[in-house]
């Protein structure tokens, strides 16, 4: 089975040359001819009524092509959430009022960007400014302020989820013991390098291109098909290389509405891009939470029961808080089998900039509480925290009742080839001081059931057209950007082919020539566009193979395959023909139609969440300063199963790379705000992790499982590897110098106060 | 048959607005960043050896990044002649000698155009100059120079035309009269607007991306292939809109090659773009031909036999000249019916810029002897040419042995139809001195069935997908060059979807998102490509009926069609659903699979040439100023069969801008060369006709016929009007003055001193 070509190999990116030289063109380096600067008038106020906009003198200012308010628009709500009318939310540009600092009242186009930044100072909003609420627990409160009016919402509560099984309450009842901790969970940026930015144009025959930095080319199209009220068949989406979006990128923005609408209203293109400042105000986050958990469990570390509640800052707006809100109720009982559970969640708006999807879509909030407090429970009873994981963790075939199918799973291998690469026994707990290793664990899926979007497509499709020179082109509506999947579905299609990687060709990124397809998000695309690509490339096998059998007429027993060039018999390998010849023969055969094959994918019979789900363990040994508080990383060790890896490199990067994002996460980056305003709108100011950050080592451990909903039994490596960093890392830090931060991030302030806390409470 | 929404009617072309308003982007307007540019050295000499090129001194210019020469290629002959190698016979660069001037020896990369020109100065060739020849008259005596050496060509002849039905000599003798004429017919330039001109584009994939100005995206793919010696899948042709090609930008050209092989060494995108000289020295020109006629006839007018013999010059290489010789030799039996014909042709090295391609393809230079000869023989015996014309006129169903089937025919409607609309016989010899009315004729190909490329790949394919919106996407590789080929596939797939023709959005002019087409040439695509979005868009209609029937389950005896966003029971036009709605639930139907079909077409069973024929007939009515000799064009009247008309206003404007090109090739347009040099290589000398020299008036008939092998019945009007037009007019000037010009342009000097001698001889 596993003797493969170039599936699971380590293979170079297919756009790795570009953008290693800087020839890769994004958004950004799209420069057209006659092309506008356009930007963005901003609320100053976290909350306000809008009483009057006035913009007759920007409207003045030579170079200026024109200004636009919420007037312009067609008074839409939109986001992601067509198919749940109640909960689109927003306005392509503030209508009534503004809900955060930084929400989107007005937009110019002008000739150049100077003159454009002039005009959004000379246009003049009268506001009235209502008092605000900036934490979830204050606007739940009866009282506070309402920042949105509807049926639907109350006290601020836009969405409330609930999901329970078993018993709970007996269950409790019956655990040897039962702990309740609250953790705090705090707001970061995706903190992409490429910032938001689109060039929209408008042509003469009533038809819209716009090149955008985005994860979901489709849902683009379709949303500002609605909110211009034109049709998505004129809407051409292209996404040239994206620098990045991380769940940021995965709705339409105003931006991208209004860099459209100045175009139709200039006839010119229009370019927006954001500055590095409306990146961090004005974008998206990831939720900050408060996340009380309750477990149960036996003295001999079997979990038995788990409530967990949480109050989400949702900011002024849904976005996609409401699946982060799910999510993280559902990841909370990844990877470990609870038998009781009850889940309730409450998505809240404040008057601050949306949080919505980032990386881990809810997991990495849920994983850091879940592990912190099975390393809490551990040290309680005094055992190994990875014998409590092993103990109860998921076995493959796993059942949440309603919820999920549970395929493939090598949870239990990976927490023991991660305890015995790095010497778990023999460390844990018996470091010097300073010095601990810890562990944090995850499970995730590989592309969300959802379908928010009201899509009447397939989730995902592929075509490819195989030429009579046997390079082949692979048509994908889904989006690189930056992960890996284009070299993915490229492998994908070499594999079942026959063909070498440089034969195969990626046509992706444009609505106008590839099928539709719902996007990067929640790590769907190797699983749901690699099984659309495999389909299709097994279309065309099967032509060729019909082709093979009319020349050879074997035996009728016999079955074909196609590899490295041949289409021979399986069982009598050196009877075959270069598959150069079948080709040709194929396409002369069948009138001169080139050969061409369609593939499409929806998850089905697989539960709510995913069709299939990922699992892994990570350890990691650091060094805490008891000078300075600060944390070293020494090394980390990550095991993950991914079923069958398409491309060892790729898997590796990811891993990394996730680290790294987590370990900014658990220890610096914080965006932080008051009343409000963010205070760190810079990357000067907000901390991401730098070179000399990172672990000094890193080792990837591959655990391969066959994942039979997946592509070659493949399933994600792209974001449930961010889940486990930051519980991991506070366990580590525990290990290390005995304190336990529920409050994230920990930070050496933190760190040092705790442990001068601890030296108090020891000293009495 | 004929209740078409779209199909018929005057549609304004899709590609207009954009035109009108100077928003289409040509290849000239493609700028990449970091481009350079290129230029190309020629050969001053008509026929020289090349001794050694010495390019270091170009090479050191600052500013330069690379010259080549033909050290730099794979010494690969190509040409479109890709299935007849003896025929190719040109290399990218000149290899051991030059042929004719302007025939491009090396090229150069750099930084501007300034510089680029510069370093041309600076590279030196030593050439040993040899003898030339320039007339083909000439070339074919023993003891002319030989320009090519080589197996297959003796005395300059590259390619002997030969083809003869019934007994001819039998016919000659029991004919009535015989007459023998002979005529010479001059070299033009096809004088585009938009000049030859690309952008080549290497990549660190390893693939080549060329913006083209080209009738033959699939050609330059291909061929780019083989001469670059790289696989046709990793080159990608992009043809913007183009200013203009008739038949001279069907082939590859050494500029392109030179951008190509350029970009390939200094890794940087590069554009060559020739200049208003290069133009009309180094491209192609229609073919000279001295054409010998022999007709025999009988006293009422029968024509009984024929015997042509066609002496071409086609310059220094084949270019597409054999076809145009074999056409020429094929049109000359169009649209009479010859029972016993023979042709002998042959195609003749000079040391001239080569010949080839040019709208009509051998039909003008057919058309005008074989016109003008049969009013010389009415003139003979005293007959009104009109009825001669109608006596001999092809019918339907016509055959030419071995060689074509006529399907649908409506030469003698439109005969018939220009004589009443012109009051011919009011007219015909009885206006005053100085006035005329004459008459010319034509009969034309729908695409030819030859595959000269040796393409195995159908001669015309067609994708479309129709997205949930009722907007449909129509992929072609065929090449809109301003004929309006791309409007007509647009009502194709309107027709037959059933949806208006804003809905449909034609995707062309790449090869990556469409499929391969032979591109533009004979008058192909209404019917080849048409053919091919026809057969594609009923695939979806098929698809969309099944559903409605599913839906409506009705009586099993009863048809569907879908029209104007209907989908309806045919006999029952009231009963039916919204086809928003059919296509809504064939979307969902079809587990989320966009609609899709594909159409692919190549001819058979249609003979040696093509599938179908058009025909027409013309009369023109002139003023000659006896002073001067200048011809005034006063009433222009076409009577046109291209079958179904698919869009009247785009028929009308090939009619009149195909007149007004074969005015000026009958009066005035002259390549004139001396010892092979161009001597009126600029728009001011070489005279086209302008806005005041076309006719006052001009009217369009439409001869509508049904012609069962085109798509709703249509077949081509593209070329064939081109045809008639310098045989109508010498016959009207005939008529006017009373003199026959048989020596090409009809130039005023020529009038006059036939006049004069005319006077002589009278005065005798």
């Amino acid at each position: 089975m596993s003797n493969y070509s170039v599936i699971g190999k380590p293979i170079q990116r297919i756009d790795g040359y570009e953008k290693v030289t800087g020839a890769a063109k994004f958004t950004t380096d799209i420069r057209l001819s006659g092309m506008l600067w356009g930007k963005m008038l901003r609320s100053p106020h976290p909350h306000a009524k809008i009483l009057n906009i006035d913009t007759s003198k920007a409207k003045k200012l030579p170079g200026v092509k024109a200004v636009i308010t919420s007037a312009d628009t067609l008074h839409i709500k939109y986001s992601n959430w067509r198919r749940y009318p109640h909960l689109m939310d927003e306005t392509p540009l503030a209508e009534d009022k503004v809900r955060y600092i930084g929400e989107p009242v007005a937009a110019v186009a002008a000739i150049d960007e100077d003159i454009a930044e002039e005009a959004l100072g000379l246009i003049e909003v009268d506001y009235e400014v209502l008092p605000a609420v900036f934490d979830p627990l204050e606007a739940i409160k009866d009282g506070a302020p309402q920042i949105h009016e509807g049926p639907t919402v109350k006290n601020n509560i836009s969405e409330a989820r609930h999901f329970e099984f078993g018993d709970v309450d007996e269950a409790f009842k019956k655990c040897d013991r039962v702990r309740e901790d609250t953790f705090y969970l705090h707001p970061v940026s995706h903190a992409f390098l490429e910032p938001t930015n689109s060039v929209a144009s408008w042509d003469l025959n009533g038809r819209l291109t716009i090149w955008t930095s985005t994860q979901t080319p489709y849902f683009i199209q379709t949303l500002l098909a609605m909110v211009l009220g034109i049709k998505e068949g004129n809407i051409r989406v292209i996404k040239p290389h994206v620098g990045g979006g991380f769940g940021g990128k995965m709705e339409l923005f105003s931006d991208q509405y209004c860099a459209a609408r100045l175009s139709m209203l200039t006839g010119k293109p229009v370019k927006i891009e954001l500055d590095r400042e409306e990146v961090f105000i004005a974008t998206r986050r990831r939720h900050p939470m408060y996340y009380t958990l309750k477990t149960g469990y036996m003295k001999d570390g079997t979990l038995v029961a788990k409530e967990a509640k949480v109050y989400t800052d949702g900011g002024a707006y849904n976005a996609m808080g409401p699946t982060s809100l799910y999510l993280s109720g559902f990841f909370q009982i990844f990877p470990y089998t609870i038998p009781n559970y009850r889940y309730d969640g409450f998505h809240i708006y404040t008057n601050k900039n949306p949080s919505s999807a980032m990386r881990g879509f809810g997991g990495p909030q849920a994983e850091f509480t879940c592990d912190s407090q099975i390393d809490m429970i551990a040290d309680d009873l005094g055992m190994d925290p990875a014998e409590i994981r092993l103990k109860n963790g998921m076995k493959p075939g796993h059942v949440i009742p309603g919820l999920a199918k549970v395929g493939s799973c090598g949870f239990e291998e990976c927490v023991k080839k991660a305890m015995e690469s790095t010497k778990w026994k023999e460390k844990k707990g018996k470091l010097p001081m300073g010095r601990g290793i810890g562990m944090g664990c995850y499970g995730f899926m590989s592309g969300g059931v959802f379908n928010w979007i009201d899509s009447p497509y397939a989730y995902s499709a592929a075509y490819i057209r195989m030429n009579v020179d046997c390079t082949v082109d692979v048509y994908i509506g889904s989006a690189e950007i930056g992960q890996g999947s284009d070299t993915v579905a490229a492998q994908i299609a070499a594999e079942v082919l026959g063909v070498p990687m440089e034969d195969v060709k990626v046509i992706r990124g444009d609505t106008d020539s590839c099928p539709p397809d719902l996007g990067a998000w929640g790590s769907r695309q190797t699983l749901m566009t690699g099984n659309a690509v495999k389909m299709a490339a097994e279309e065309i096998k099967k032509q060729l193979i019909e082709v093979t059998a009319s020349l050879m007429v074997p035996n009728v027993v016999y079955d074909f395959d196609i590899k490295d060039g041949r289409v021979f018999i399986k069982d009598r390998p050196e009877r075959g023909i270069e598959l150069a010849e079948v080709v040709k023969t194929a396409v002369r055969a069948r009138e001169g139609q080139a050969l061409f094959g369609r593939g499409i994918y929806t998850p089905h019979g697989k539960g709510m969440v995913s069709p299939a789900y990922s699992f892994g363990a990570q350890v990691a040994e650091v060094e805490v300063d008891l000078e300075t508080g600060k944390v070293n990383m020494i090394q980390v060790t990550t095991a993950h199963d991914c079923g069958q890896v398409i491309n060892k490199l790729g898997v590796e990067g990811q891993l990394e790379g996730a680290f790294v994002m987590g370990q900014g996460y658990a220890l610096s980056e914080n965006l932080i705000t008051d009343e409000g305003k963010v205070l760190n709108p810079s990357l000067i100011d907000y901390k991401l992790m730098r070179a000399p950050d990172i672990p000094d080592n890193f080792t990837s451990l591959m655990v391969e499982t066959h994942e039979p909903e997946g592509p070659f039994g493949a399933k994600e490596a792209g974001e449930g590897l961010t889940n486990p960093n930051a519980g991991c890392i506070a366990n580590t830090i525990f290990d290390a110098v005995g304190v336990r931060i529920k409050d994230m991030p920990i930070t050496p302030e933190k760190i040092l106060k705790a442990l001068d806390e601890k030296k108090k409470k020891e000293g009495k």
